[in-house]
């Protein structure tokens, strides 16, 4: 169903501000997107965020507009897990079925990249702006210096709030009553740390793989970018014993990679450097409710449901938002009552079961890599899996690989623990995972549970 | 341990913030208590609040600074439970053993009386100020008309966020990372309403009761005034069949008073008038943590921990804050640090196990009173603590008339809940649930679970 061009307000510029922006200027609206921020195009980025993950529900927003190639060109793809355990050679775990990868992609790159196409399409971006506050029913937002300075007063027909996190629309909708909110920051920050190319530019690890060295309570990963370096982000408690705390000094530093990282003792001093130099991250899982008002303004991606990054799939569910948006644009066409009504009914349950997802991936990764009967249960599981794959598709794989609801992907991912609970009270199961006996009663499990 | 005389900022003059005041300048601190809103003692109460069950924490945070006895003049006890239930006669239901109480007090009375009191101790109170911001490491204030107006500065020692569900305070740490927060409203929403005396002074209903007319997803509660009225409070779903939604005429109120509530059916002009004139409220529970800044800032009463009005303990938690504190004060002298860090890390499982067993209160009034198997098990634990009154102290006496931990109560409940699951799977349970051999069941599984 065609729409009506609307007059439509942006606030910020991010990856999913400016593909919706590159959306909404398909279907035919007028769009002014608004940052506090300077151009990300103009200035050097900050680095201060975990490199990306694009997957399947990413890469399907931006077929739907055209742009798939476009970002392909700057972007890696990872089809494995290289894992550096202590005292073990690196072992390499595939992803998915053949063909099946995760795209590297920075972050800074990306996001000027979009904006360069969102402008391309039409949009007006007014940088350097600050939105301080929003008028929800009569949807105005008044711009200014500061919060105490003169303010600009802009009317539009629609907003739509893509501001992060700390979202300042979601914060006006925040003061209204019967508005559910919470923000959970986990014990845990993080800090992007950078292993550099090559001299001749090529990478220095595998540069088809996304790299984890698991410590238990800590961990690096790292993650390949086009020049040739490697983005690494180092997971790490606040306090305690191994903590941001208890490195003090470049000799603390230098001492903890050389201890928990030994193969990567080459990058020590680069490592080092940044640690002091970079900052230290905090990590949120945050949710509302409602994300919309009326007709007149919708949160997107983050702001409406930030989510810690274990899962990889921040910007994924904020790009399928998008997607969902545009379905229901052409359903309802200028109802747009029922669009943003549809479109937090739709989302709110996907948007919490990836949060829980990413969550439960933080406590396992932090936990439980350790415990050898949950290695033993992933290792049935895959044995099982390969076996049987189209009765046992693993909860990762529907999530990346697939864009069936990730609320799907929590129930069925709770129905195989539990399955798995009851294979795992089986007398002797270390000795025969791989038996006949346990083949069946999965598959009896299975049965039983449809 | 003796403090040195510090100046103190107390931000909100409700109950919490005047008690508060008390206890500082009999400690000798200097007090001033800033509330944006015009000194309550110069208005006619607005009426929006649920009217005050005090009980034992409240009380002893009272008796601590001597005022039981005057703020017992201006409150009823109430010792049972007077239920209305429809086509039955009324019944009373004893709240506790004899001279236990609760005991009914208009929150605007009180309020009047408690800011008397904390000006003859020499509180300095700044009525129609405005602090729009809170300079955490520093301890400072901003004050002005509007939140862009000129504002005016003032430093002090230390501040006290006392400023309710809404905190300006809280509003202000919870902008910093890593805090926590959550607030989760319910779908049902309350309207005071109003039951005036006889012509002669005295109530049409018994004087020492709470009066509750259950009716499953919606009820009507009813408490005394000195005066000779009662505050009536509906709570009702916002939406649905029966709601506040629903009854949208004088016609609608009537007919609804007159079918769901026979027995006050000489009161409904009055009830609907005030149905049409009062505010509809919502309510919520909000958690936070940290509730404090180092040894500047600390969050005391509702800015805190605001829980659902269903077990009546939202005053009694905020004055049992205050209690806490100034055994913090005596014991650690001028370490605020560590009063400050104590207070919230004794505080805060208790202020969760109140805000969960508030909210479980809830949903046995509007979904489980009227489960034939629920009033079953109630009796047969009514049963058992009869006869052994040291062995089974129910959970709402250890909430209402004791002074042991929250969390405590919460445990026991939980332990005691698990019991009486065993209990009802009894076989022919109906029959025999008041014989010798449910006892013993019950004396077994107590002594199991020690």
């Amino acid at each position: 169903m065609a729409q009506t061009p609307k007059n439509i307000a942006i606030i910020g510029s991010g990856l999913v501000g400016s593909l919706l922006a590159i959306y909404l200027r398909k279907l035919g609206h007028s769009v002014t997107v608004f940052d506090r921020r300077p151009d990300i195009r103009t200035i050097k980025f900050s680095g201060r965020s975990i490199n990306l993950a694009m997957s399947n529900r990413g890469w399907r927003s931006l077929q739907k507009v055209g742009l798939e190639g476009k970002i392909k060109e700057i972007g890696i793809p990872l089809d494995k897990r290289a894992m550096h355990v202590n005292d073990k050679p690196v072992y390499f775990q595939k992803y998915g079925k053949e063909g099946e990868a995760i795209w590297s992609i920075s972050r800074g790159i990306l996001n000027k990249r979009m904006i360069d196409l969102a402008e391309a399409e039409g949009t007006e971006f007014r940088f350097n702006e600050k939105v301080w506050d929003v008028d929800l029913p009569e949807a105005k937002i008044y711009t200014g210096e500061t919060e105490k300075s003169e303010w600009k007063e802009y009317q539009y027909d629609i907003i739509f709030g893509c501001d992060g996190a700390f979202s300042r629309v979601r914060h006006k909708m925040q003061r209204r009553s019967r508005f559910d909110y919470s923000q959970d920051f986990i014990d845990v920050g993080y800090k992007e740390l950078t292993i550099p190319a090559n001299e001749d530019g090529t990478h220095k690890l595998d540069k088809n793989s996304f790299h984890i060295w698991p410590r238990g309570a800590f961990m690096l990963i790292a993650m390949p970018n086009i020049d040739g370096s490697f983005t690494c982000t180092l997971f790490l408690p606040f306090e305690g014993n191994v903590s941001f705390e208890s490195i003090k000094t470049e000799e603390d530093a230098r001492a903890f990679f050389k201890e928990y990282f030994p193969n990567v003792r080459k990058e020590i001093e680069n490592l080092t450097k940044d640690f002091f130099q970079n900052p230290t991250s905090a990590m949120v899982t945050m949710k509302c409710y409602p994300w919309t008002y009326w007709n007149k303004v919708a949160l997107v991606g983050d702001s409406a449901h930030a989510i810690v990054p274990f899962y990889g799939q921040g910007m994924n569910a904020g790009f399928e938002d998008i997607y969902v948006l545009q379905e229901l644009m052409e359903k309802y066409g200028d109802d747009w009552e029922s669009i943003f009504s549809e479109y937090q009914k739709q989302r709110k349950p996907n948007a919490d079961a990836i949060a829980e997802l990413s969550y439960r991936n933080f406590v396992e990764m932090s936990s439980k890599t350790a415990d050898p009967k949950f290695l033993l249960q992933k290792k049935i599981e895959k044995h099982f899996a390969a076996k049987h794959p189209e009765k046992w598709i693993p909860v990762y794989s529907r999530v990346t690989f697939s864009d069936r609801p990730y609320a799907e992907a929590l129930a069925i991912g709770d129905q195989q623990e539990k399955i798995m609970k009851e294979v795992m009270k089986l007398p002797n199961i270390d000795d025969k995972w791989d038996s006949k006996e346990v083949e069946d009663k999965i598959l009896r499990l299975l049965k039983d549970s449809k």
